[in-house]
């Protein structure tokens, strides 16, 4: 959420002269992305986010997500597509990164959506889940089921961050091993569509974005990570069934989820629920208490997974 | 040069509706201005950047900010007016912060400006001085001369930053303090005109802004800051005879400066350099090391504050 490298003016105006985009008018950091610099660049052609890549993205998997837009922009979902210079190429090379120009979409993210935006979220995952169905290319998740137990041995001690809590996650871990499903409907999903990745008008999405945890996984998989998402309480504490039954009722005008599939979302949420507590219990231990980054407090994904194990959770996918 | 204050975006619709600017169809927080949560507002109106007042700047203060605008705005020079509603209301309170709806100016700012971009720097600030000539509203300068031994106080052992420049600064406050001059043009001045603060378009200065340290003081004290900001390696080592007769060549063609402010500028420039030179140390003692925000450099104004001490600094200032 921060702009980390700076780019030069004559640099950016040789980046903007390989396009059919015009010359700069303005160009200004914005604190918005996963751990990019992101600039809001205004040309006499128009409004794009230029994106310097750093560590966190590497500039191998670059090519997959041009390919990736490029192919839901096709299928008419809102999202930003990468601009081509005029010799065709999209992933140039600014200040030492690898950097995109991308197109800018309208809207703005929500912190509070109403069961109506919640609705609207679910059907564009379902939107953006159908145009996915036959696309062919693959992505390893490396923040997926398999690679759970890395991340919680590189996070360290977890009792540092909440006394009892290294013992909850290996016995989560052992639990969901156990009953992972297999062969459940799978393709690219976007695997971080939280509320700050959607960009909304009023109760209409006009912008799915920052697809740089895309990867191939359970369809079913991405719909509860936007279910722990956008239906509960800041704490987590709270799932609203207005909002819950609301995203559902969106996703299934667009997708008709399997019996099998259905049968698995608790699990899968639950799963979902330990991937964001351990990345952010990982950030936790690893990031310096007095550094002015915000850390994402990881007890409210502790709070849905609670949730999630309870016994009645099925009813908390139910569509009203 | 960061976002703090997060805005609802219905506090953010119900803020544009008290305006003639349309809807709101994007808003990004920037990393821009001296410590304020700034963003920019695109509405259906147009576009305008929106800046939440933190700390740093005082709420009571805004109303003089306001007003100075306005007559540089009416003066034509180029700076970001502050919107005013339907009711006339340009501060407004939006996150429990006072907030202005602000002019969007096109531009960058530079990293490396040539001769001739300091030659348009120096004609600006010439200009906005010219405008400011007969301007009756004052502001006590909270970082000027006087406030000088006071911040080097709170700044604590500056021999933390560097051994002996305790002692350094010590002297040079004793030595400003017996010939610091009386009586030269004073008027209320920019006294941050860094590059960052000033918009280009090529060699067009698009943008004067920033002006949250803006207070009552010599005009000249005012040339000497955008000498020592423009015209020096980033380091300070060097100073570039080319960009400072260019800068000096552009203020002239606005201000005819007296016999006493010419002979007053290696001073003046001196002050200026001790007054960065113990800003950066106040932040560099009290930031902690591994926090994740910049902390800006001391020594390349103590590099400066040795070059214009030289017995030929008065040709820094000279005209080609």
């Amino acid at each position: 959420m921060a702009v980390y490298t700076h780019v030069e003016p004559d640099d950016l105006a040789a980046l903007v002269s390989r396009y059919d985009i015009g010359t700069v008018v303005s160009c200004k950091g914005i604190a918005e992305g996963v751990e990019n610099s992101n600039f809001l660049l205004e040309t006499t052609g128009g409004r794009f986010i230029l994106t310097l890549y750093e560590k966190r993205v590497s500039e191998g998997d670059l090519p997959f997500f041009v390919d990736l837009l490029d192919h839901l922009a096709r299928a008419d979902c809102p999202v930003p597509a990468m601009i081509r210079d005029r010799s065709g190429i999209a992933i140039q090379q600014v200040s030492g990164r690898a950097a995109c120009v991308i197109q800018f979409l309208p809207g703005i993210s929500l912190t509070h959506p109403t069961p109506e935006q919640c609705e609207a979220a679910g059907s564009a995952l379902g939107r953006m889940h159908r145009a996915l169905e036959g696309y062919a290319d693959a992505r390893e998740n490396s923040m997926g089921h398999r690679h759970w137990r890395g991340i919680a041995e590189a996070a360290g001690d977890l009792d540092r961050v909440l006394p009892g809590l290294q013992r909850l996650v290996d016995d989560e871990l052992a639990w969901l091993d156990a009953r992972w499903p297999v062969g459940l409907p799978a393709h690219v999903i976007h695997a971080d569509l939280f509320p700050d990745n959607v960009l909304m008008l009023g109760n209409r999405v006009t912008g799915l974005i920052d697809f740089y945890f895309a990867a191939s996984d359970f369809r079913a998989y991405d719909l509860v990570i936007t279910h722990a998402s956008w239906v509960f309480s800041a704490d987590g504490q709270h799932c609203d069934p207005a909002r819950a039954q609301a995203l559902m009722r969106g996703y299934a005008s667009e997708i008709a989820l399997s019996e099998a599939e259905i049968a698995a979302l608790p699990l899968l949420a639950r799963g979902a629920s330990l991937r964001f507590l351990l990345t952010r219990a990982h950030d936790w231990i690893h990031t310096p208490a007095d550094a002015l980054v915000t850390r994402k407090d990881p007890s409210p994904f502790l709070a849905r997974l609670r949730r999630y194990s309870a016994d009645d959770a099925a009813n908390l996918f139910a569509i009203a």
